[in-house]
């Protein structure tokens, strides 16, 4: 049985005709940015996140941004990011000229350590950027008490996360801001590259909806230095017809993960951990082993595809020379883009396939 | 009879099953972002330049801010830009950190004036960037000897000059590099946000790529510091749809222009310059009139839409205010910011509305 990593077919064969009706409402309406879509879906989710403010843009990255560049982060700041996440965190922070300080992630969690961060706050520190990586969310408490000691900024990267939860509470409702990516691949995706930014402060509202705009408060007035950074219609309408299934949506990818891991028994792999106290939406699931890609290739002759985020930390890309890093650096991060395998994760996977993939890697020797 | 700035529709009740079947098209195949419909289109749209390559990217201010980067100006560089364009010529540079430097344009053309350029050009200068503005090329033959002189880069800012001509040759085709927006008001338009970056530059070319993919040369391997700026599936699909049709609706815009041109007969009015060498393509049909806002009222009162483009000079704008310029620097900018006012022009616009534009204009006293 051929398994795939991600098919987005059960998905949209489900809402086939709210994704074509969504086509036809605004092809048919013949207005294309900063509309009606765009309003009402940033008030959905504005309202599915708990936030009084949303605020659509093009993709995840410049939501990241948008934000920093509203709290006047740049130039000669630094803001403390996972060693251990998808480059783009990261790019956000390089883009406005600050510098991205990386500190270490949990092994067990594949988040940041928080008590790794104080040591890496300097007078320079004016943000932290909590990366609620695969799906589940950081710990929060710890990181928002060292922001209040040093009266830090808190950017929450919720690209992976929509609808996670710390103790009750969703991710992008704990920091001055949120940044979400809505990519295809995201549990709630569009069809292109779309993003938003999430808030309860309206100064940053205002200014990130102005500085997505090419700096404009209004038409041809223009009081920012701002980019091109808006959420198109067109994306706005998917997302809307997809946002009411999102809690389901999440749900059954908690039961594939569910049945991973009680069903996965191997002691070459390590399983990710659960606790109580957090609700993880499962962007994506990782499991660990020390001879990952060797469990690559088994899964693979088994006709299973998996992926691996991410194969090379950080630290030791090429666009960060700069940084004067090398191996060695950041041990956890280097372990886990050494060790991680992300299994099939997908809403509509069959029990057959969740069965196939549990067989396989229960089958490894 | 109300006459509408611009409307779309004629064109896509035209083009209706071609853009629907480029919706569906994508959305069955369930494929979003990098796939062979971005690949087509900049296969096509790059045949229709005349030149080597096209990259697909999110706008037309990524595309010129893409190219600035791809050319490695940034911080204590000089970019030269008009003072009569829309702003977003200005903010790509400033984007890059670099500094735009403002050249007057000559009032009948409202194109930079070649004559001015070289006052401008410090030991700083790394480029000029030459606006085709309302779809008219600049006069490039002076422009390319200052760049050849003092070894400058020319970027072309196509954003409103799709398929226009300069001495038989099509703009984006002069310079080092051309950014392109597929802004949905622009003769070639997505259903959204999108943009593209034309060069014969192979190195270029590679490059821009990359920074519009978070900076990475293949999946997972950043070897620049990048952004996230891609042509979605969905928006080269229609630009597909629609590009096949862009020179005879160009032609159908050039019809428009030529009515308004030989029956708009006004002292009070000043109709823009054609000339034998230039094919413009009307993206914009802007006439200067010294009582513009009374006369924008009295088209208003007749039914019709007009627009200014643009009432504020970027000089003046309140985040240009660290350039230290004041009222009187750019007096020609000035002085069509005051005075330039747009009448409708789209492709489908029928007899009568020509007329009713023309009757009107010409009765106003
Ligand atoms: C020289 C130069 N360089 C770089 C750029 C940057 O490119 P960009 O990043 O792609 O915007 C521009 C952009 N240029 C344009 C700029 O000229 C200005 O254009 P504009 O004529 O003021 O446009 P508009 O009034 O918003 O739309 C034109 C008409 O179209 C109608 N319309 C509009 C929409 C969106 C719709 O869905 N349906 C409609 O019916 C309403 C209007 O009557 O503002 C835009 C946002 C920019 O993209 C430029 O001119
Ligand atoms: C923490 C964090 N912060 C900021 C960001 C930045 O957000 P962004 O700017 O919106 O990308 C990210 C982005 N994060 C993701 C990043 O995690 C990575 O995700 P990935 O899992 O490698 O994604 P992928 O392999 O391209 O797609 C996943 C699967 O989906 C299938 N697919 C894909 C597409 C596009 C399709 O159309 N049809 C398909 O069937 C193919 C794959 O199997 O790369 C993406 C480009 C980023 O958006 C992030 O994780």
């Amino acid at each position: 049985m051929n398994v795939p990593f991600v098919s987005f077919l059960p998905m949209e064969r489900e809402l086939d005709s709210d994704l074509r009706n969504a086509f036809n409402r605004v092809f048919t309406r013949s207005w294309y940015i900063e509309g009606q879509e765009d309003a009402a879906f940033e008030k959905a989710f504005s309202a599915f996140c708990g936030t009084k403010y949303c605020i659509g843009v093009g993709n995840g990255l410049d939501a990241l941004m948008l934000i920093l560049k509203a709290l006047d982060i740049g130039e000669g700041d630094e803001v403390i990011v996972p060693s251990n996440t998808y480059i783009a965190t990261a790019l956000a922070v390089t883009y406005v000229g600050a510098k991205p300080v990386f500190v270490e992630p949990e092994m067990e969690t594949f988040n940041i350590d928080p008590s790794r961060i104080e040591a890496a706050v300097t007078a320079r520190t004016k943000a932290i950027m909590p990366v609620h990586l695969y799906g589940r969310a950081c710990d929060m408490d710890p990181i928002m008490s060292i922001a209040a000691k040093y009266s830090l900024r808190i950017i929450e990267d919720c690209a992976q996360a929509h609808g996670a939860t710390y103790k009750g509470r969703k991710v992008g409702t704990f920091g001055d801001a949120a940044g979400f990516s809505f990519y295809p691949g995201k549990n709630l995706g569009a069809l292109g590259d779309a993003g938003a930014v999430v808030t309860d402060n309206e100064d940053i509202a205002v200014k990130v909806r102005a500085l997505g705009n090419y700096g404009s408060d209004y038409k041809y007035h223009h009081i920012y230095k701002g980019n091109n950074s808006r959420l198109d219609e067109l994306q706005a309408a998917f997302l809307s017809a997809k946002l009411p299934h999102l809690e389901r949506m999440n749900a059954a990818r908690r039961q594939i993960a569910d049945r991973y891991l009680s069903e996965i028994k191997n002691p070459a792999v390590i399983l990710p951990l659960v606790s109580e106290e957090y609700v993880p939406v499962w962007h994506i699931f990782g499991i660990r082993c020390s001879r990952r890609d060797e469990l690559e290739k088994h899964l693979s002759s088994r006709g299973i595809t998996t992926n691996k985020h991410y194969p090379i930390p950080m630290h030791l890309q090429e666009c960060y020379r700069d940084l004067g890093f090398s191996e060695g650096d950041f041990p956890i991060a280097e372990e886990i883009s050494r060790t991680e395998l992300s299994l099939p994760m997908f809403y509509g996977m069959t029990d057959a396939e969740v069965q196939a993939v549990i067989s396989a890697v229960n089958d490894f020797a």
